[in-house]
């Protein structure tokens, strides 16, 4: 498809996307990764010594590929490589390697869009492996497990915020010219089978006894009045056809706290954001959405693990504020200064330029409620819970966290629209997530 | 891009998109077109005889391409071929030839989709030439022209509506499986020139002092306080976001009654869709508002040719609400019998279905009342009006007709999302273009 002039003097990282054959794709495993990795110099030499030198651990912890962390005598790397299923079913459910060319082409436009050290940097991309060598993420944790541990880093929320804010506006048709933009959407559109994994599991599977779900006995009853409820099911479908219509701008797509890094909190912490493979052209809500539901999983989850539950969750809450007021403080302050694209012009808006950002802020904060419910619900009901939930030790405490969780979740889907700011969720949040009297802590 | 496997079985008209070279492109001439002709043997099959035996006259009257009815002793064809250039402006506005080929892939998805007979039948394609030859429609006349001498087809509403739902229900995640749609959006993401146009003529141009505005001294106050309005403002570019980001379904994209060929009034009358070339994925009211505000349009100008205007503006009035409610009627008919893609899935819905085609139906209303008013706006202020309100003869008269249209598009622009049904818009149509007292007929 003959895209037209791309203007390759303002969006020197917008190139296009080309997916290649898979002809000599060869899954790595421990054994074989030094070999590999020794044929890429640039890698070799980030390591150091020989390859023989060269120490090997796999440390995927998520549920679709595999990824190994290198240590040679010089540095480390971090090898991601796709399979050809996913790794949490198996090869039952095959699922195409070209994920990691969307991926690595997300990286590039988000360490573009959003400066340098705030994803991994790429050190080697080998498209036909689907094989990504990044910087080791040494002293670095997975942001959720160190909010079960209660750990408390500041620095997330504002990050995250931020970069939500220059990664969004930045490939929407506020910043780029209409050619790049159509341009790049219909790249990302190749995308197709991480969209689809989306499409069943966030807005259809929980919604009907798919085989798929896990059993959880002790939330049968909230899940059948949920799977009752009309206007429930009817909204969940109507974020969903938002979700697969809406291209508004190139979305990490996958943005919980499982995909956030972290080191230790306090002075001079730092923050990464990984794991783009989902992206595509969609609605900003729901990157947005996915952080704050995440914050909320992890809040509905505080009383069941017992004392000081109160205080952690205040603080998880106050975070979610925190993402939203640095998401739109930098999203304005780029619609003052970036607006370069054909969508909101100044020659039109002029004095409505303010009133005109308000105006978009309120449409995406709404996307954002319904999407964060729509996610929350997911993790209590389908496939890929989140740890936060499950690991409260105790079955009737972990049941009533869940129970919570829900309730939020069909306020949010149902009545996203309702609800007037980030801060007023929050305090839903707050109410809805606090066991009342004569309910299991 | 490797875009997956599309279902070849289940929706054989949709098998990509490819944009050729144009290295032996030449324009052609009424003295050129028999000889290029003769070389496609269809083509020279259905006009019969000898090339020397050919009639040819070029009978174009839209803005941007050359079109050629060619008659034999056999038969008769039309020849439409894009230029590398805007033919109403010339060569110092150029347009990419590729615009035919996304012609040609819509009228082919038009087809399949809304039946045979609503689009002309595409004979010969030739790519390279950027020349469609296509059935020749005698005896039809541009639905515009027969609106502006007061002729009455009934028939045209009606099926104006049906091809709407169909092409646009169709082509869309209710009824597409989500990798086709997906690259059916990606596809016609190229067609970005003349998306452009769009962008720029209906949501732009018109709001700001613009060099190819034309210049309608008796209108400068309407205009001035159209451009003064904050509100109007915001919210045209709000709906040129909505333009530019929601890939729906696959649009006309031009669906104005100049796209729309008819016979003579009466039984048997025939009504034909043509000149797609605006083809992409976008807003599914954009085509809904497009028809309203040419219908609407013409209603403007009634009072402006004298008497019999009251009942013929109730007449063309009257026909926007046949259109919408066919539309409608069929749209619910193929939400209950072909909502085979992923949105909305009757697995989750069930019961809600019906409600969800209510809700569905209703944003889809106010996109098509916001993008109706866009619509009116520019072909009152901006480049390349309408032929219904500048043929007036009188030039208070089409001062006042035209000022009347612009206060109604200005409602519908601001208020589109306030008015409760397309019946209720008409009411607030019929009142706003209707001369008060003291007002110029």
């Amino acid at each position: 498809m003959d895209s037209g002039p791309v203007s390759e003097t303002s969006h020197p990282r917008r190139l296009g996307i080309t997916v290649p054959g898979f002809a000599g794709y060869e899954p790595l495993s421990v054994e074989t990764v030094p070999a590999r990795l020794a044929a890429y110099p640039e890698v070799a030499r980030r390591l150091g010594g020989a390859p023989s030198d060269w120490s090997v651990r796999e440390v995927g912890d998520g549920n679709l590929n595999f990824v190994y962390i290198v240590e040679g005598p010089a540095g480390s790397v971090c090898a991601k490589q796709a399979l050809p299923y996913v790794r949490l079913v198996g090869e039952s459910w095959p699922l195409p390697l070209d994920r990691a060319i969307y991926e690595h082409a997300a990286l590039v436009r988000q360490a573009a869009d959003a400066g340098p050290g705030v994803v991994p940097e790429v050190i080697r991309f080998d498209a036909g492996q689907a094989l990504i060598v990044m910087e080791n993420l040494a002293g670095h944790v997975i942001l959720r497990g160190a909010l079960i541990e209660r750990q408390r880093h500041d620095s997330a929320a504002p990050i995250l915020g931020r970069f939500c804010a220059e990664t969004l506006f930045r490939s929407s048709d506020l910043a780029l010219d209409p050619v790049t933009k159509k341009a790049e959407m219909a790249g990302f559109a190749g995308n197709h089978a991480l969209c689809r994994i989306s499409e069943d599991l966030i807005f259809t599977d929980p919604y009907h006894d798919h085989e798929m779900n896990p059993d959880n006995p002790a939330l049968h009853e909230a899940i059948a009045a949920m799977r009752a409820d009309d206007a429930w099911r009817l909204a969940i479908q109507e974020w969903k056809f938002a979700f697969m219509s809406r291209a508004e701008a190139l979305l990490h797509g996958d943005l919980h706290s499982g995909s956030v890094m972290v080191t230790p909190p306090g002075a001079g912490e730092r923050v990464r954001i990984i794991d783009p493979e989902f992206a595509f052209y969609g609605p900003m809500g729901f990157d947005l959405g996915a952080v704050l539901a995440n914050l909320w999983l992890n809040a509905a989850a505080q009383p069941g693990w017992g004392a000081g539950w109160e205080d952690q969750q205040d603080w998880v809450l106050r975070q979610g504020e925190a993402f939203w007021a640095a998401f739109a403080d930098r999203f304005r302050m780029l619609w003052q200064e970036e607006r370069t694209g054909e969508a909101m012009v100044e020659r039109v808006l002029g004095g409505a330029s303010e009133a005109a950002c308000d105006a978009f802020l309120a449409r995406v904060q709404i996307d954002t409620l319904g999407f964060a419910g729509a996610k929350m619900a997911r993790r209590v009901v389908g496939l890929a819970g989140v740890a936060d939930l499950r690991t409260i030790p105790e079955p009737a405490a972990r049941a009533g966290c869940e129970a919570r969780a829900l309730a939020l979740a069909g306020r949010l889907v149902k009545g996203a629209r309702s609800i007037a700011t980030v801060a007023a969720a929050t305090e839903l949040a707050r109410d809805a997530l606090n066991p009342k009297d004569g309910e299991t802590a």
